[in-house]
């Protein structure tokens, strides 16, 4: 039994499955780990600036996640803590209730954590975090607080959403595992819209098993969003993991963009590519001829014309606390014709059906998931020209930690895979992730 | 045994579930009946105008459907009859693939008899079929074909289509059973789109039994149709036929509208709800504020913006083969701005949530299907205000024939349903067309 005075005892930056077997043969360490995190984060906070919101203490409930800490991205309501959605205001909002991903996680027995700073209603207007590398490089954006937390070690899981690259940017930029679901599988019930057709909700971990964890978990659909899928459901076992997939068939997507990708990125990724060849993956290079439309015409008119539709009134309401970012975001969206937005509209859906294609005689995609360290500064995210085409497909994407970078900051790479198709996108990117073998370890906080 | 030279003894006018309980004991009636049906269609063609298509022969397929003749309306593509989508800039199309509900259709031993009259891709501008009560009326529209042929007793079942009333209309119209189910049970693939987010596949037969057969069967998803959502299976006995709700409870729905139908619709429709409530029904009346808004400001600005988005390019291209009402219909949808057409798609996401609340307390709704009998003339197939609300909230409806006009036309009363409670819908609706007992033959064609 652990002594509760040397709660440091507990492991920092365990992952959930390793968490989950130390709690079934030690309540003490179950009943102590979410307070211990806590404790942690309320050290950390001054100088990380990861939170909106942290309790005074925690409970532990009863259920599969039960003791496991998850730190919630402050767009996605909860019903006892305040949920600003990064914006002034929503300062002082409680919302009446859980949104459909808290419910299930509190039902799950997960420790709700406490609320991780957004960008403003997750669009472009940054939030204080920092890097928890380096406190003068940006954690990346719009799921800000939530990736450097999980780099921090100060939850082993927690929840972002992704409507342009605000998954896998910050994930690759903090070094820790990102992941965004096919489009529909978890509900955006409570969770605040910026774009309906591309909002996803998504996960950082430490480990490609927590995340697939998060998800056989998380996954479902409510009649209250229109846009669900049923996700064929699957189970990871706490003890065995997943079962990584045999000798992948990866395609390398590099885009028109390659060379705008940081050198050292570059050569990560050409290595990364030599050392999955090495250990058995099959590795083709796939030119996909669309993803310079997807980036940037389809992907901005959409969310524009989304985005105006959501925020205008408050906009108009709210103009002292409402960002230039969101105002642009607006007035050119109020400029799109329905017509306009109903052919991007279906201009995805053709790609969609053309990826599929295109995809079909792979497991994944191997990709950038950003140009390469996290920008110096607090003022820009960075880019989401890697990650936006695979969000408007609505498919599987993963951020995997790869290696550091010329500042000693992470660099990363990207795993896609067919819609849908979650679980063979896990399972080809638990193969990469042991065949890299590449642990950042836990970020210092500096 | 049936002799094939008397053909006509073959049952005309019977329903789909009667004739499979008739082909399992009677291989030369199940091999003689589709052929028979085209005989007397190829006879009564040339006054009633019903199809735009009919092949030479038939043949029977097997499974559970073998020996069934249904008829297709136009704009959903067979693969080897030409699907004009009632215009004529598609006169000689021959789609390369089926639609995927005429495949499933066909797996399913489903004889594939001919293509009905639509009007032009499903909008106004008619067709030249005949109302088979009285030949200077309309059918109504746009499913005009699939509803006349089965009221004339040319085939027991035949697919429409409803993006405002084109199913439910032409049903009551035209004497029979027609059913749309719930948004999303069954993909349009292959079915020429006007509004997808209006647009279903619906059914016409004699029966309850025989749009919930067809449903049990022809229900799915795929992974083509972005707004599909899996209905709840279920199964219809063939001997049984669905088991009828005891003791319904319904609500009525007048709309502010209810003084524009003619006084025999009213009349029998109060004496419909006097028989149903003397027959053991619960029977209140509901007031239901959203529906002048859905009728017509949100209706138009989804329909006109997606039909504008459909139609724009093939009107510039075609001006001498679209109608003046396809022309005002793109024209009016490309004045739309987008944020107007987000705003009007997320009143229907809120209504759809509200009224699910209001008939929580009841297994359907009872409401007028249209304002009367069908209208003098065949150049206007009549007004869907008692059918649009519904189409827009995606819940299932369906229109039983329940008597006569005053010009000796049928009439009809439409029971809706909670969304995705297709069974229950048609569980009440098998109750009430118990209680009515109207049976209005076959017509005449005259």
């Amino acid at each position: 039994m652990i002594d509760p005075t040397t709660r440091s005892a507990l492991p920092s930056g365990a992952g959930v499955l390793e968490l989950l077997r130390l709690f079934r043969n030690d309540q003490a360490a179950a009943d102590q780990y979410a307070a211990a995190c806590l404790e942690k984060a309320k050290a950390v906070e001054p100088a990380l600036k990861a939170f909106e919101y942290l309790p005074r203490d925690v409970t532990r409930r009863p259920g599969p996640l039960s003791g496991i800490p998850v730190a919630i991205k402050d767009i996605i309501a909860t019903s006892d803590m305040p949920t600003t959605n990064g914006s002034p205001v929503y300062r002082d909002h409680v919302p009446a209730a859980d949104a459909w991903v808290v419910e299930r996680l509190r039902n799950l027995g997960a420790t709700i954590f406490g609320k991780t700073v957004s960008t403003e209603f997750a669009w472009r207007h940054p939030g204080p975090t920092v890097n928890p590398w380096n406190s003068r490089h940006t954690p990346g954006g719009s799921s800000s607080g939530s990736a450097a937390s999980v780099a921090a070690g100060l939850v082993p899981l927690a929840l972002g959403t992704q409507t342009l690259g605000s998954v896998i940017r910050p994930a690759a930029f903090n070094g820790v595992v990102g992941f965004k679901p096919s489009f529909g599988a978890i509900p955006r019930i409570g969770v605040h819209h910026l774009s309906p057709s591309l909002d996803h909700v998504g996960f950082f971990a430490r480990r490609v098993d927590d995340v697939a964890l998060a998800l056989s978990l998380l996954a479902g659909t409510s009649d209250r969003d229109p846009h669900g899928r049923p996700l064929p459901g699957f189970t990871v076992d706490i003890d065995q993991g997943l079962a990584a997939l045999e000798r992948p068939r990866l395609a390398v997507v590099r885009f028109a963009k390659w060379s705008k990708a940081e050198t050292e990125q570059q050569k990560l990724f050409d290595t990364a590519i030599a050392t999955l060849r090495g250990s058995g993956a099959i590795v083709e290079e796939l030119e996909l001829a669309e993803i310079d439309r997807a980036n940037w015409d389809t992907v901005n008119t959409i969310l524009a014309a989304e985005g105006a539709a959501i925020f205008a009134g408050l906009v108009a309401r709210y103009p002292d606390r409402t960002s230039d970012h969101l105002k642009s975001l607006v007035e050119s969206g109020n400029a799109r014709s329905a017509t306009d937005y109903l052919a991007a509209k279906a201009w995805q859906e053709k790609w969609r059906q053309a990826f599929a294609t295109d995809i079909s005689g792979y497991d994944a995609v191997l990709t950038l998931p950003a140009f390469g360290e996290a920008p110096l500064g607090l003022d820009y995210t960075g880019d989401a020209e890697y990650c936006a085409p695979w969000t408007l497909l609505g498919v599987p994407a993963l951020s995997l930690p790869a290696g550091f970078g010329r500042n000693g900051l992470p660099l990363g790479v990207q795993v896609v895979g067919p819609y849908r198709e979650d679980l063979r996108t896990l399972c080809a990117a638990k193969w990469i992730e042991g065949a890299l073998a590449f642990n950042p370890g836990l970020a210092p906080v500096q």
